[in-house]
């Protein structure tokens, strides 16, 4: 995966989840430091409708499957704690 | 909410999620030092069948609230990073 494209692709995920992976708003989670393959399933789940939820299901909708390993890759090679 | 209780009734989640909190498995999310509110409100998605999985479904039923919140402020209270 391409942890800089990542990068680039997941900025508009930043509002959410923190410039540094780690969430402002309690109800979102922590992405930095997570489990790669843990965040494609879930960034899947909402792109092909396993989950629905009014923000993610959009945000998701249209990542390619490269798009989807790239955003995961990047927010697992931030540093867990911030 | 009681981590002390919570860190008893998470006894079994260990079993996935790492006794840190940093799972072993890469298809299960690391829980250490996530968000409270995010951990509650997935426990609860798999209580109530928001999220449908073949172990959490049957993990999270019969939690009480009270369970959830103990559980959820137990991991979050973990260092993130393990």
């Amino acid at each position: 995966a391409d942890i800089e494209a990542g990068k680039a692709k997941a900025a508009v995920c930043a509002a959410c989840h923190g410039a540094n992976g780690i969430s402002i708003i309690p109800d979102y989670p922590n992405l930095a430091g997570q489990k790669v393959r843990y965040l494609q399933m879930s960034i899947k789940a909402y792109r092909d409708g396993e989950r629905k939820n009014a923000i993610m299901s959009p945000m998701a909708a249209g990542l390619t499957d490269a798009d989807v390993a790239n955003i995961a890759a990047y927010f697992a090679s931030l540093p867990a704690g911030g």
